[in-house]
C-alpha cells in the first residue's frame, strides 16, 4: 500500500518513531503514550500525532499506542514487513562498520552481498558475507537485490551508482560525500556523517 | 546571536542548504535561485525561502542568492564561523572512518583527539592524532574542545558520555546505537547510520 501526500518530512521521522518502539518494546514496555515516546526520542508530542493522522491515525486517547502493534503499522507503511536484502559496495573502514552495524537487522534488512575493487580484499570473508570484486556488480541483476548502500571514495561514487542502476538497483543510501545523478526511478539518500555534528555548536552555550 | 522560535527542524535543514551552497560555489557559482538550490539538494523550493524567513529572509527577488554571502550568513548562524574543536571517542571501524572522512573539515569542525580503550590503539597515530587512553578523558577539560564525537560500542556509550560531560562536553553526536542520557545542558545527537536505509523502501517500486 502507497499512502498519498504524506510529507517527505513524515516518512523521514517514522523510522525514528519505530526505532524508539523497538527499544521500548525491549524494555519491556506494552503500551506507550503520545508524550512518553516523545519524550523519549527528542520529538514533540503534537508532531508524532499530526504524522500518524496521515495513516488515519494509530492509537486510542487515555491509552496510548500498543506498542507491538504500532511497530507492526509503521513497518508495513515503510515496507520494512518483507525481508529487504541488499548490497555493499565499499569494504573501506565505513564499508566495515556498516557490515558491523547491528542496525540494519533491526530495521528488516539483510546485509546480503558486498564488493570492492581492492585485489586484496576481494575473496576475504566479512561474518557470512565473501567480499566480490565491484567489477561484477552486473550479477546483482539475478539475485533479488534492489537496496545498495555504497561507501566507496568520493571520486567512485557516480560510476559505482551508475553500474548499480544498470544492476537493477532502485534504491540506493549513499555514504560517500558528494552528490551523484541517477534516473528517477530510483531513488537516492545521500547520508552525510559529517552534517548532524554541523547542528550542535547552534544549541550549546557560548564560552 | 541565537534566534529564537526557530524550529529544530529548520536548523536541521541549514547544513543541507549549506553543503548544497558549498558544492555550487565549488563549481564556480556566484549566484543560486531558491529554486536551483533547491534542485539541487532535493527540497521543496518553498521549503527554503520559509526556513529562511526565520533569520529576515536572505537574497533579492529575481536575483537570488549570492551564494558566498548566504554561505557566511547560515554559518554565522550554525556558529560554524570559529573553528569548533572537537574530539573523537572510539577508534574502530566507524571512528576511522570519521577520522578520515572530509566532510567536518567542510563545515569548520577540526578533529583535534582521538580517545580509545584498546592499549594496542593507544599512542597510535592516525594522521597528526596520536590515539590518547579513553581512561583519560577528564583531560579535555583543559584542551577547550567542547563537542565531542561517540563512536564506542553500545555498552560502553552511556559511561563514555557520563566522563565527556564531567570533562566539560556540552555538544555530542552520538554513533553508538542506543540512547543515552545526559543534563539537560547538554546537546547530543544520535545517528543512527541504518535509519535512513528503513525510509528508502517506502519510494521504491515494488516487485
Amino acid at each position: 500500500m502507497r499512502y498519498r501526500k504524506v510529507p517527505d518530512e513524515t516518512i523521514r521521522r517514522l523510522p525514528i518513531y519505530l526505532r524508539g518502539l523497538l527499544s521500548s518494546s525491549e524494555q519491556g514496555r506494552r503500551s506507550i503514550s503520545s508524550r512518553d515516546l516523545a519524550d523519549f526520542i527528542g520529538v514533540n508530542p503534537w508532531q508524532i500525532r499530526k504524522d500518524f493522522s496521515y495513516f488515519g491515525g494509530f492509537g486510542t486517547p487515555g491509552v496510548g499506542y500498543e506498542v507491538k502493534k504500532l511497530v507492526k503499522q509503521i513497518e508495513k507503511i515503510l515496507k520494512l514487513n518483507v525481508l529487504q536484502k541488499s548490497t555493499l559496495v565499499g569494504v573501506g573502514n565505513l564499508g566495515s562498520a556498516v557490515l558491523a552495524y547491528p542496525g540494519f537487522t533491526m530495521y528488516g534488512f539483510e546485509i546480503a552481498a558486498a564488493f570492492d575493487n581492492d585485489p586484496k580484499k576481494v575473496g576475504k570473508k566479512i561474518g557470512d558475507i565473501t567480499i566480490e570484486d565491484a567489477a561484477n556488480l552486473r550479477a546483482l541483476k539475478r539475485r533479488n537485490i534492489k537496496l545498495a548502500i555504497i561507501a566507496v571514495p568520493r571520486d567512485a561514487a557516480q560510476q559505482t551508482a551508475d553500474a548499480l542502476v544498470e544492476a537493477g538497483i532502485t534504491g540506493m543510501l549513499n555514504f560517500s560525500p558528494c552528490y551523484i545523478t541517477v534516473p528517477k526511478k530510483v531513488k537516492v539518500i545521500t547520508i552525510d556523517i559529517a552534517m548532524d555534528l554541523a547542528r550542535l555548536p547552534y544549541y550549546m552555550p557560548v564560552g
